[in-house]
C-alpha cells in the first residue's frame, strides 16, 4: 500500500470521480474536497459500492484558503493533491472569464499557498489540450507533442496555461531555494505534473457510474446521450467546413477509466522520480471527427440519432489528438480500452440512469456488482 | 479639462508617481491607491510642489477586493484605472513566486472584479517588456514589434503575461456581451491598454522627485547611483560574455518623465477611440549595452564609477530593445528625452535626497521650483 495520502479537489466531478475510485483501488488514502457546484456527493457511494473503499470528503472552495489549511492540518499524512477543481465550460468562459481566473488561478494560487505552508509536495494538475490552442499552425505539431508551443484560444484555455505557468515556477523555486540551502532531499520531494488531456468518454463499465453534469452539458458524447434519451431533440454540429476528411472537427477520445489511470501513474511517476515539473499528454494518439463519433455513439444505441449543423465555435479549433508517447515511455501508460467501449459503457450509464445521481442505480446492476 | 476621474493603483511608486503627476498636470483627477510596501507617501508632497495640484490618497493593498469597492463607492466618477501596484523584482520572484502570483495575478483579478461591479470601463495596465522573454530567439523581431510572440522566462514576467492574458479575456467579454444585448455604446467604453515597457531611467529635472526604494534596488541605474554617492562598492555587471558589441546585455531605457507621459497618451487614447484591448511598447526603440550605461552615468557623475563582472542572472535575456511605431502613430506618443539628460536628472536627485523621501530636499531647489 503506498504511503501518503492524496487530496482530490473537485474529486466528485467527472474525472476526479473516477481517479479517486483508480486511487483506492490502488490502495492509497483519499480525502475528497469538492464545494458540489457541479457534481454530487452521491459520488462518492458509488465508488464505495464499486471498491469496496471509502474516500473522506470535505466540502469547501478552492477560493478558500484557510479551507485548504483545515484539510492539511486534519490530514497530516497528505503528502501529494491531484487538483481537478475548476470550472470548466469552454463557451461560459468567453461570457464569465472573470469567474474563471477567480476559481481556476485564483482557487489554485490558494491551494499552493496552502501546501507550501503545510509541506505538501507533490501536485499533479488537471491541466487540458486546449493550451495547445490551434496546434494546425505549426508544421509537424499534429498529432500534438508536449513541446509544442502553448498558445491557448479562450479563456478557459488561458486559466489552464496561466496555471500551468503558476506550478512550474513554485515547484521550481521549492527545489531551488531547497538546493541552494544544501538540502537535496528537500528539493526532490517538490514534484509536478501538468496533464494535459484531451477528451474524456465513457463511464464505468457496472453502469452505476458515470458523468453527471448539472444543468447544460457542453461536451459532445453526453449531449449525445441526452439526444439518445429524448431529453434533447437533436445534437447540434458546430461547424462542418472544417478541413477535415467529413468537414467536423477532429478531437482525441479517451475512455474515462484510461485516463484516470493515466493520473495514478503520473502521482506515481512523480513519487517514485522526483522529476520537478514535468507536461504528459494523456490521449489515444487516434483523432475522431464528430460525424464518426455520432456514428458510433448511435452505433452503441442501436439508432441514428438526429443532428444538425451549425456555426462553428469561437475558440474552436480543427484538430486537437495528441501524441502520447512521452505518457507511454516514461509513465508506462497507454490507452487500453477503445471508442466503441466508451460509447457501449456511456450508454449503459445513460439508459438506466436518467435522473444521474439524483436517484439509485437499477437493483439488477447493483446485483450484477457483487458477482 | 477631461471629465472623469483616474484611480493609479501603487500611485506612490516610480512609474505611478510621475503618472499621477502627468494626469494632474492635464487636467485629470486622480486617486492615487498605494499599501506603501515600496514606497512613500511622500512622493505625493513631491507631486503637490511640483504640479501645485494634490491627488486624493487611499491606502490599499490589491488583494482587498472590498477596499476597491469602497474606493469606487467613494469616487463614483472614476471611470478609468492605471495599474502599477505589483511586486516587481524578476529576481526575487524566482525565490518567491508564489508573493508574486498572489499580489500581481490575484490583486488584478480583484481590481477586474471591482471595476466590473462599479462599471469602471478602461484600465491601462503596467505590463513590461519581460513578457517577450528571449526575442532574439525569432528572427527579424529586434527592436521588438508588439506582434512578438511572447514567452516571459521568469515568474515575474509570467505575472505579467498572465494579467495581460486577464484584461484581454474580460474586456473582450465585457464588449462581446454588451454587443449581444445589443448596446453598442455600452460595449465601447470597455478599453484596455498594455503598455510593455522597457527601462525606466531618470528622475524629474526639479531634483525633488525620484525613484526611492525601499531595500535594495535591482536595476541598473538606481544600482549606479548608488555606487555614486558611495553607499554600494561597486556595480556587479552580471554577464560580458553575450553577443553584443561589447559583451553586455542590451536594454532601451526610457526617460521617467516620457514614459508617463506615454500612460497619459494611452489614457486619451482609450477613452477618444474605443480600441477594445491594445498592447503598445513604450519606448526609445534604441539600445545601450550596460557598458554604455556606466559611461553615460559616469560622464554625469563626473567621475568613472568602479564596476565588476559577475556571471549572468537567470531569466536574463541579450536585448530587449523595443520597436516603438505603434505608440508613435497610434498614440501620438515619442521618446522625447536622451539618455543623457536621464543620467543627469537621475544624479541631481540622488546628490540631493541621499535619503529618498525620508528627508526634506534642499531649499535651494525648491526656491528654483518657485520660479
Amino acid at each position: 500500500m503506498p504511503s501518503g495520502s492524496v487530496l482530490v479537489t473537485g474529486g466528485t466531478g467527472y474525472i476526479g470521480s473516477f481517479t479517486t475510485l483508480a486511487l483506492l483501488e490502488a490502495g492509497y488514502k483519499v480525502v475528497v474536497a469538492d464545494n458540489l457546484y457541479n457534481s454530487s456527493a452521491e459520488a462518492l457511494n458509488r465508488i464505495e459500492l464499486i471498491s469496496g473503499k471509502k474516500a473522506e470528503f470535505a466540502q469547501l472552495d478552492v477560493t478558500d484558503e484557510a479551507a485548504f489549511d483545515k484539510v492539511f492540518e486534519a490530514h497530516p499524512d497528505i503528502d501529494s493533491v491531484i487538483h481537478f477543481a475548476a470550472l470548466k465550460a469552454v463557451g461560459e468562459s468567453g461570457e464569465k472569464p472573470l469567474d474563471y481566473y477567480h476559481v481556476n488561478v485564483y482557487g489554485t494560487i490558494c491551494l499552493l499557498r496552502s501546501m507550501v505552508r503545510h509541506n505538501v509536495t507533490n501536485i499533479v494538475f488537471s491541466s487540458s489540450a486546449t493550451v495547445y490552442g490551434d496546434a494546425t499552425r505549426f508544421p509537424d505539431m499534429i498529432p500534438i507533442p508536449e513541446h509544442c508551443p502553448l498558445g491557448p484560444t479562450n479563456p478557459y484555455g488561458n486559466t489552464k496555461y496561466a496555471i500551468e505557468l503558476a506550478i512550474t515556477d513554485v515547484i521550481n523555486a521549492q527545489r531551488n531555494n531547497a538546493k541552494k540551502a544544501g538540502d537535496e532531499a528537500e528539493a526532490a520531494k517538490w514534484n509536478g505534473a501538468l496533464l494535459r488531456y484531451f477528451n474524456p468518454a465513457g463511464a464505468h463499465p457496472s453502469g452505476i457510474m458515470g458523468e453527471d453534469p448539472q444543468g447544460v452539458p457542453y461536451n459532445l458524447l453526453p449531449l449525445l446521450a441526452q439526444v439518445a434519451t429524448g431529453k434533447r431533440e437533436k445534437l447540434l454540429v458546430f461547424g462542418d467546413d472544417y478541413a477535415s476528411h467529413d468537414g467536423t472537427a477532429i478531437r482525441d477520445y479517451i475512455h474515462i477509466l484510461d485516463l484516470a489511470d493515466g493520473h495514478l501513474k503520473a502521482l506515481n511517476y512523480l513519487r517514485a522520480n522526483n522529476p520537478g515539473v514535468r507536461a504528459w499528454n494523456l490521449g489515444t494518439g487516434r483523432g475522431s471527427t464528430v460525424y464518426e463519433m455520432i456514428r458510433a455513439f448511435s452505433k452503441a444505441v442501436g439508432r441514428d440519432l438526429p443532428y444538425e449543423v451549425a456555426p462553428r465555435r469561437a475558440g474552436d479549433v480543427l484538430n486537437l489528438t495528441s501524441n502520447p508517447t512521452r505518457a507511454n515511455t516514461e509513465l508506462g501508460w497507454k490507452a487500453q480500452r477503445t471508442l466503441e467501449q466508451a460509447c457501449e459503457d456511456l450508454w449503459l450509464w445513460t439508459k438506466n440512469n436518467p435522473q444521474g445521481y439524483r436517484q439509485q442505480p437499477p437493483a439488477e446492476l447493483l446485483e450484477q456488482l457483487k458477482k
